[in-house]
């Protein structure tokens, strides 16, 4: 029986997504409003699964000999100025610190909004050989990008990520660079996150800027609006030759480097929440949870047996790897204490009371479902291993169903029109690559072209707004 | 036989420390000057040390239940000047933003030196009972505060460090904080740097501005001169009051809440690296050394066999928990190579030619005695683990016994204006407690009260300037 309780008024997903969103985070504690307007804090909650996005990148960066490092927050504006595109896409959005110890800047400093400009000053300094190819360094850092409208995890005037850059003697070392850091996003947001993504190359107007090509992975929220999940540049030589990167080459002769750059930020985790969770509040997918199992000792009578009993299940669980937390709290009720782990999405809940303990039991709450199962003790472990591994792959497979659902192939434009004026999603067109036409459907319908996925044949067709013909079907959705 | 090589010309360190070090940095790759006065780069290989203190630091706060979070960069000034010694404490040294997003702020905001402020504005608003005490998290983060005369590590414009930040129901219970953080940091300098350590509280002069109390670490460099090596404060109610971090406590009346914070640098890094090291390089205990073991395959024939065999040796170390690099390259020069090594300060070389391959042997050489010994295949594991840990321990006696024949007795001032022209090191002495003696001491010497360390008892004496009564004898030293 689950005892009465006072519910905490959580807003209900089901009714109004945004409205939900931001109550769930500030509700389960993952992250507040900060005194800034367009900052937020992450909270140790929020954090600490940051902290787990942290450890499956740096294992793969590591398998690749990527080796993290630090390079300064403030850069000269000078230094910005030597990619022209690069300066001028970042302009509108930077912070300018004018001011240093006491006295007036005469060069003002730039709060770095991305660090290629500072960090490729460096590189032309350590490189001189191919012998000293590939550089393969990343920096997990702070980087600030000044925004009007924001929005906790997805858009905030200052965020955290990591930012990748290496430099190598061949174009298609460094093209497979970029596939390879694209990969490992996928990785992540597929296996760990349980969202499933589409990877392609993005438009001339979408193309981060000063690269030569921009790859993204995007991933598709509950209301139909894609996200922008993750970024792979191929910088070619654009950076290298106006900060002189050469190098001698196998033959003796000199030339610019290939470059590459790539980042993943605390955005995917707003993507993580607003994919998964429900009108109780958040589910996390088991492998990136923080916690995965709260046991939940239930007292009326035997206290001290039952604590003891959640002491030894949390044991057996813990050195099974599984991450584990005990809430022996006696305030507030237990009631309001499931209600509170249930918002923070736990995957699963053990209660405990007389008797569980009188039999060796657990009785176990699945988060996603609800469903409540009664384990022997001796097959806890293996069947918490299975139940962890299941839900993982069950939120994927919704998540599949739920992209390929709302995902359409259209060759009309008013149809075009109608689908995202309701229920949104992707759309499948023919665009003749003329920017002219993706700024008038970005005007008429907010739709933008997401990305030409990567595994997209030529196929004849017309644009879907001005008719010519067209050689590539384009990922359209509204974007965050 | 050593093959004969262009030796690379490093700086000696017998000759100037301070030449050495600089240099030593430098040709090492831990960190290079970046383009903006007073900042640096940290490279991969000074990076990986920094991410061995956050593992064994992460460890230490995880086993007290400190968690990991994320506060904003930008701090508005008017919660800065909230507790007045703070901001008066801080000013001097403040970079300040006022252009954000193209336009001139209203607000112009604080890059932080320190997040009290930001952080105990959000503890107001998430305290309310001593059911939501303790708070105790910690961020790791980068901070700047505006430095004229910088030093690589040890003083610099930007840094990046912990800062762990705690509430309390009881002043008791922040002062036990206080002290545990401060012998976490004690084990890291100890246990990891071999570099061993004072403690005791600072002087009035010294302390935290808004501090109620600060307790510190005190490490004493190869030139005699100290290094404060890590704080913890004692904040008492000093931040509580003004930022109004009220909660109800268990009598059910309203009490401001007891805080304590501490951090710790990458200024402990320039400490390691000063420290140890000899002409040839950089020393690195074994214990955080981000490689253990190179091995260098020396090829004359068999190139195969001996490379094979290499990595044999290099999965055996490997399973058995020892950092190891294969540096296979094949220019430049071996004894180029051997050099490049013996500057990074990887404490074990093992040497792989065709004898060690024929005989299934290894030529180990050992950094900092330069001792060389074969070992036999079978015994090569334990006997790594062996020297690797002999090698730890032996730093760190003969830094004791530094710290030993450096710290003297003075009673008379001298003798202690003496010593501090010419050896340096660490003079006991008793001091009054008047801020002005302690001044022109400062002023005579360049010494300042390091800390009146926790062990010192109170005992008879004379002030070591104007001889009116003292109870302790102080620790006093220059400092860096």
């Amino acid at each position: 029986m689950k005892p009465a309780f006072e519910k905490k008024e959580l807003k209900k997903k089901s009714e109004n997504l945004s409205d939900w969103y931001t109550d769930v985070i500030l509700k389960s504690e993952l992250a507040d409003y900060a005194p800034v307007k367009g900052t937020m804090v992450i909270r140790p909650y929020g954090y600490a699964i940051w902290e787990k996005v942290q450890e499956v990148m740096n294992a793969y960066m590591k398998s690749a000999g990527v080796g993290n490092a630090y390079f300064p927050l403030f850069i000269p504006h000078s230094l910005l100025e030597k990619e022209k595109e690069h300066v001028a896409g970042f302009s509108p959005e930077l912070a300018i610190v004018t001011i240093g110890g006491g006295e007036k800047l005469k060069d003002p400093l730039v709060v770095r909004p991305t660090s290629e400009t500072i960090m490729y000053a460096m590189y032309a300094k350590w490189v001189h050989s191919w012998r000293d190819l590939p550089v393969l360094i990343n920096q997990w850092n702070n980087v600030v990008r000044w925004e009007k409208r924001t929005y906790p995890f997805i858009r905030t005037s200052e965020f955290l990520w990591q930012e990748g850059h290496t430099a190598h003697e061949t174009q298609k070392e460094a093209m497979d660079m970029v596939l390879t850091a694209l990969d490992w996003y996928r990785q992540i947001y597929e296996d760990y996150f349980a969202l499933p993504v589409v990877f392609g190359t993005k438009s001339e107007s979408e193309k981060f800027a000063g690269a030569k090509a921009t790859y993204a992975i995007e991933a598709l929220m509950p209301d139909g609006k894609a996200l922008q999940a993750a970024t792979s540049h191929n910088l070619g030589q654009n950076f290298s030759k106006p900060f002189e990167i050469k190098f001698q080459n196998r033959d003796g002769k000199q030339d610019f480097v290939w470059q590459t750059s790539w980042g993943l930020s605390t955005r995917c985790l707003g993507g993580l929440f607003m994919t998964h969770g429900d009108d109780n509040g958040l589910i996390l997918p088991s492998k990136i949870a923080p916690i995965q199992v709260v046991i939940m000792p239930i007292f009326q009578k035997d206290k001290d047996a039952i604590f003891s009993y959640c002491q030894e299940l949390k044991e057996v669980l813990t050195n099974g790897g599984i991450r584990v937390r005990v809430d022996s709290r006696e305030e507030p009720s237990v009631g309001r204490r499931f209600n509170e782990w249930e918002v923070k999405g736990v995957p699963l809940r053990f209660e405990v009371g007389q008797k569980e303990t009188g039999d060796r039991s657990v009785t176990v709450v699945v988060r996603d479902t609800g469903e409540k199962v009664v384990l022997k003790r001796e097959q806890m472990l293996v069947e918490t291993e299975k139940m962890l591994a299941s839900m993982q792959n069950r939120l994927l497979e919704t998540q599949k169903e739920f992209l390929k659902k709302n995902t359409h192939d259209v060759d009309e434009y008013d149809k075009f029109k109608e689908i995202m004026a309701t229920s949104r999603g992707y759309l499948r067109a023919f665009w003749c690559g003329d920017p002219v036409c993706e700024a008038k459907i970005k005007e008429e319908t907010k739709a933008t072209t997401r990305c030409l996925p990567l595994e997209e044949k030529e196929e004849k067709g017309k644009c879907i707004l001005c008719g010519k013909s067209a050689t590539h079907r384009w990922l359209f959705a509204q974007a965050y």
